[in-house]
């Protein structure tokens, strides 16, 4: 069957993978939101880009302190990125409420998400603004990993690893089949 | 167990889509790359991100023409993905050495992959420099879809559409088990 044009919209662009990011300061405010619009940017040096809407209270955090965290999940987490994602941080203890426990920073003031798998700590380096959003590059002071799930060589085990995506609404996945190719 | 950290890498934001990027122009010079590191970035407008490396034959076509298209893929095209991921453009049709059709635009001058499941046609708008990469952010002009793996309420039916994730090196995967919020 052929193509058929639809109105123009990101959900082709998805299953991504669904991060929370802790924005603030700790000892001060603190926040916590869920994105997909992350990703890596460059290597030399490591950078990533997040998109972050302009009236969500991370972006105030981050406009604030520079500074954020990228927190890789996996499917035990849904409950609580759903409620990330669909709650404001403005005005309440949003990290306490959704019950996550935080992790020290090694290089930041902003910590990470003790659940994760694993913790990238981020610092604003330049930013562009597109519609509702402000797109932040930032780069990576420091990754921590658990290691039970990841391969310094080939990174997360998806035989263990169950790495939360989001599709659209309450649908998520997670990694299925390993496909690898093979050597000519 | 607890967290250990490791050489920073962009390792832990993977698996995600990968896509084949076509660039250039119709009836001139055109080529295809794989590229994961690609997302959107705003609704209003809609606008996606895609970080290209400064020194690849793709940066020199979107730097002449401004268009590409961003084709979302599926399982069965993990070989020509790795061959487009792996061998440059430069001074060769790698298109018709990989054995792609093309689908002609609708809005541009660049077109799509036929075999895709989504082809989504895009125009740059802006640009940030960072390491060895050029990110660019582009206006979406155009989204086709294959009607039979998509709904434009929820997006790709992954029990039908394996959206093809690169993971590192050899390694990919697809979505797996379908995983919902439940209504409180």
């Amino acid at each position: 069957m052929g193509f058929k044009e639809i109105e123009p919209s990101y959900k082709p662009l998805h299953p991504r993978p669904v991060y929370l990011i802790v924005s603030g300061r700790m000892g001060e405010r603190l926040n916590v939101m869920a994105a997909s619009w992350v990703m890596p940017v460059s290597e030399e040096p490591l950078r990533i880009a997040i998109a972050v809407e302009r009236d969500a209270y991370t972006f105030d955090l981050i406009e604030e302190y520079g500074e954020f965290t990228v927190n890789v999940v996996d499917h035990r987490l849904i409950e609580k990125v759903w409620r990330a994602g669909t709650m404001s941080g403005r005005g309440r203890d949003k990290i306490r409420e959704i019950g996550l426990e935080l992790e020290d920073p090694l290089k930041t003031r902003v910590p990470g998400v003790r659940e994760a798998l694993a913790i990238i700590e981020c610092k604003v380096w330049s930013h562009v603004d597109s519609g509702e959003v402000r797109l932040y590059v930032a780069d990576v002071l420091s990754v921590r990993v658990k290691p039970e799930y990841y391969n310094e060589r080939y990174g997360w085990d998806i035989r263990k690893a169950n790495i939360l995506m989001h599709l659209t609404g309450r649908a998520f996945t997670v990694p299925g089949k390993l496909l690898v190719v093979r050597r000519q």
